[in-house]
């Protein structure tokens, strides 16, 4: 039958898109009027899907423009957020607002590396040891590998984990302005086989979960995975006041007991308001992987009042984004990337800066709004 | 300046987002050649963004069929995925097509609430038992306060956490098949406003994070959110063996030392593979709160052999879904939801339950190919 | 041999004892002076140790008069603490001499149940649900098999955790003044044997870890354990001033950065200064389980400037304490008990009350001392 | 009033001691037969508690002897557990029958260092920044600094944790024999005050929770504190049968669904049965801090079927020992640590390893009782 065919199909090109979507439509009993309706060439996402059918089309939009005092991103940016949550925009553009009225985010890049952590089997703790001990015994070989599989990727740090008849292996890569995964997957790899031949260790698993990607795990709060990055802003006494309609006390106030307190009540990894929101727009409308939006949702969010100024700060522990490869190839996330400067070689940094100052400013202002006791009803005003 | 007045147009129509569009343009320096192939009405938009330049369109592809045995979905199912990370569509299709010649995958939602929890500051120890004791007396008044905000919302359970002068109260809404959250943001707040009129408690925050919304936290994973629900999957011995390439011992070792060791020695909510990618790319499809991927990333895999057979299931702790409002109502969003038969009323719980079928898929296929040592293999051949 | 035969002697006389000493002196090389100095009737310990062969002593003083405005600890009240940590009486002591000159900490008890949640292994998902089932339609039957084991104990609360093949029921008891945990083994064993008759639910263990015991695990700051106790107190500015040396600002400001901040970036459960060393101390002195400090290190202290007055609350989740019982019915233990007047029947939330207020006053000395830069000062004075 | 003088002496000799204790009979109107039956000189405790009045004893058992094979512990021992819990002693030393029949236990120790993370206030993100670069330059002046304040420490390690206005620097320091504590706390505190003069940022404590003493922490389990400690045994499966009533499948499944899979479920820093158990007993049988206990809480403990024989290992993130100074000094404590040939310099690790043995074997026992059904049973009979 037409429709078996079809959903096996197992081609990139347009047409094999749309004999697929017409497989699908008669396997389901739907017509599609918007999904095939691609603005690409369907040849381009051949790296990013397969059983491509054609698009999710998020809509679009901007905030800012936000003046940033960054290592890497130093001046004005508008940031495009791709959302479907209505609100969003308007108040991260609220931030940034107040954010640039008030002199700017300062923001800084700690630690950037991509990590892998194999777990092994071992014999027993005796042989656990004695893998312990090749490794330490034989960095260079263990780079080698690690050279024979990237040129970009560089091992920048190991550390193990002995449990008894399991070892895990966190492998730190540095990996230039791609996110980073994969090449560290696969240098990891190599790695392991390396480690295998040698001492008789069997990698059970190449990801054995203390890296951790996409899960939220402790280790990557204490030693951050990508790029650990944190921004701040101080607005003045009279900003906050005619800006934010709240004080510095309440806006603190309302962090401390929510986000710290309620944080801790709660057994939360990272004390937020919504980092994932900002995170997720920005990442979706940039090609970055969306799932990682995990890492920035362990982000701590602190606030102080500076005798009637209020200080607000981020820290997003894991900030795991690329300006080159994966989906930054595709043209929409291409010239969302463009939009801000930066697309392409020299720009992952620059990237992760502003993805910290767009949370900052997600925060600064819906913490202000709950501090104001406003967020219900601007939820009711802009959406529904 | 022009690029000044269309950086500040608020407008909802094409022609307003093409002067942003343009504006951003000058802004920036660059020019947009794909951002404004918007493939839908600007207008219906309205309540999802501001600031609307256009869209980001995110490659779409199907997995599937798979068979799905539970209380809502019941049949044969292609699910959507947007996604730009090469090789996940492929790997839930294996996954998908494993489960559907092992019989199919069972599936049951448990719990199904969405929450609030606003904290409120209180004089002292004193002043927060009289306010517990107040709202323990006045369940009724509490529940017109919710009735008066929603026809569609129904308070199901009002838990209280006290800590000296905060005190956080726990509200868990009946919200149909809207993912909820507005809903219940703003009947929270009329509770608030009903506590406060009649205690002198103060409102902080109409969410004091033991909701908690979009971060990692313990009390979802043990209450809940939105819908736990748990999908098992039965893989008969030789399927394991010709589809999977591996033994159902090795799978469950892998699962053991990766994901319940290595998340334990991590410090982990949640122990699995990447079931955050699956959450991600159906959550784009269809239009739901790319955020709240967050809740999705603690689930529990947990994986046997049966005398050879493979057993595997997940444990989804919060499943924020709707398929009513938000971002379903959007055209694209809702042609995926409709791909599924979960378009409108009656049909959240399915979807949930597809959401978690689909995360089973993905950790069977990733677990599966780590066991069989192809995990970078795989990458290095579909993706780059 | 002489050694062998004594360490075999599984006797509870003196004798017994003092033949398995010198065993132990034999086997050891070694002479013990002291061990044998055993200030009680040995046989009096014969339900609390097997292979007694003398006592530990350890270091007993007193801290306070405390004063304590409790529901059940109302007065002013010496606490006895068994510790070998120098300063650590004299730190509390000037915790308790603080509270007393502010009037008194108030103290509440929220909640009063020992738990137990065995884990059963069920066929599938679909068993899992009729298990569940049962369970609901069936707590007549349950309280009627925990009825069985005890008079004491009543069954107030059932949680079902369902994941697949693994199925928790967290049963809550209540245990009058017994700290009860045995007791809740006990009759949680009925249950499973009444469950597993009429389910085919195997029991995997009586204990599933959702207890949790001895463990500091979420679900116990979340949902307690045992008593969760809230305990305050507000101290005058002039005080905080003359008898902490400190301000209320001061200190507010050290538990915000040191627990609050600190606990969130250490991924801590509970966020504290020292709440374990409290608990250790009065639960040795009062023969209470020392491993169930654990639950006490959960504390969650806060703290807060109140116009210059200092206020501040310790929320100590799970205190698993008894008054009969246990170690309480050793005759050192059973005095410390008499001193606060907290031995025997209708005294458990009593003595609860009392290690909260005893925590709270170790927190605000060791955080006032921190605040004015005294920690390191003060233990190169009293302790080397 | 002669009370009062008594309450308020603080002196340290048995005459003060006896002042204070018929102070306190008359305070609380109770008379003290047994507290007062002190085994020891009053003078030697001085330095281990202030306001004594008289001792708390607490009975003292052996357990073994068991096999050990470590690198530091090598031979039979006999070790002493002080506890008031029925069944506790006989629990672990049926686990170290099973230890010692199987060849014994071996064991190492990773990681020996101390840890002090004071928390400094600066004033902005980029005098943070500062902070840091001057720490990095400045290694030989911070490790003069810690030379200074004492002869057995050594500056092992410095991590750098920024979060704006916060600066979190954990110290690890190498103790020697001693627990450490105090030695890091005054080294800690001179470090600040070299950076406080050197930077302006300012000390808000010593301990800014990163540390984390006493309470449960991610950071520890991940990197340890004192010493981690990995046990392990493997259990002929005829001795499994014959000694455990049991099989090395149903003892691994047992610990799979409680301990993997409840830790998980519960929110569990850790993962194991009672390691909290053996530590208190031991802990105070030998003078260590009880408290300390928490760091033992977080045991991971696996378990696996080697074709048939039991694979058990323990790995304790947190063994926080001393074999000098603090607790050990005292008589008592001083022979329970000679019964095990660890008084005094070059032990320390010695009796880690012993610490987790012990603790394997309580898990042994625990989890095979748990497998066989009967723990339960075992309480109802030696305890009540």
């Amino acid at each position: 039958m037409g429709e078996r065919k079809g959903l096996k199909n197992r081609g990139y090109s347009e047409e094999d898109a749309e004999d697929r979507r017409a497989a699908v439509e008669e396997f389901a009993g739907v017509r599609f009027e918007h999904i095939g309706r691609c603005g690409m060439d369907y040849g381009c996402a051949s790296k990013n899907i397969e059983n491509m059918i054609g698009v999710t089309q998020v809509p679009l939009g901007f905030a800012g423009p936000v003046k940033i005092l960054g290592e890497h991103a130093d001046g004005d940016f508008l940031v495009p957020l791709a959302t479907t949550e209505g609100a969003l925009v308007a108040s991260v553009s609220r931030g940034m607002s107040v954010i640039t009225r008030s002199g700017g985010a300062t923001v800084r890049v700690f630690g950037d590396a991509m990590t892998r952590a194999p777990v092994f089997r071992v014999r027993d703790l005796a042989h656990c040891v004695e893998v312990m001990e090749w490794i330490d015994r034989n960095h260079p070989a263990i780079e080698e590998a690690v050279s024979s599989t990237t040129s970009h990727g560089r091992l920048v740090r190991i550390e193990k984990f002995p449990d008894g008849r399991n070892l895990f292996v966190r492998l730190s890569f540095s990996t230039g302005d791609a996110m980073g995964m994969n090449m560290a997957t696969i240098a990891s790899e190599a790695v392991c086989r390396l480690i295998e031949s040698n001492t008789g260790a069997v990698m059970v698993s190449v990801s054995g979960n203390m890296c951790s990607d996409k899960k939220p795990a402790a280790i990557n709060v204490i030693e951050g995975r990508g790029k650990t990055v944190v921004a701040e802003v101080k607005v003045p006494r009279d900003l906050v006041s005619s800006a934010l309609h709240a004080t510095a006390e309440s806006i603190a106030e309302t962090n401390t007991r929510k986000n710290l307190v309620g944080g801790s009540m709660s057994g939360m990894l990272g004390a937020n308001a919504h980092a994932a929101n900002m995170a997720a727009a920005l990442y979706i409308a940039t090609g970055q992987d969306p799932a990682q939006v995990v890492g920035c949702s362990m982000t701590l969010t602190t606030c102080e009042s500076l005798d009637g100024d209020l200080y607000m700060c981020v820290r997003v522990p894991a900030v795991e984004v690329g300006t080159v490869g994966g989906g930054t190839r595709l043209p929409f996330q291409k010239e969302a990337l463009e939009m801000m400067g930066c697309y392409g070689e020299g720009k992952a940094r620059k990237l992760a800066e502003i993805v910290a100052v767009t949370i900052l400013a997600g925060e600064l202002s819906t913490l202000a709004a709950q501090a104001a006791g406003q967020l219900g009803n601007a939820h009711e005003r802009l959406a529904r």
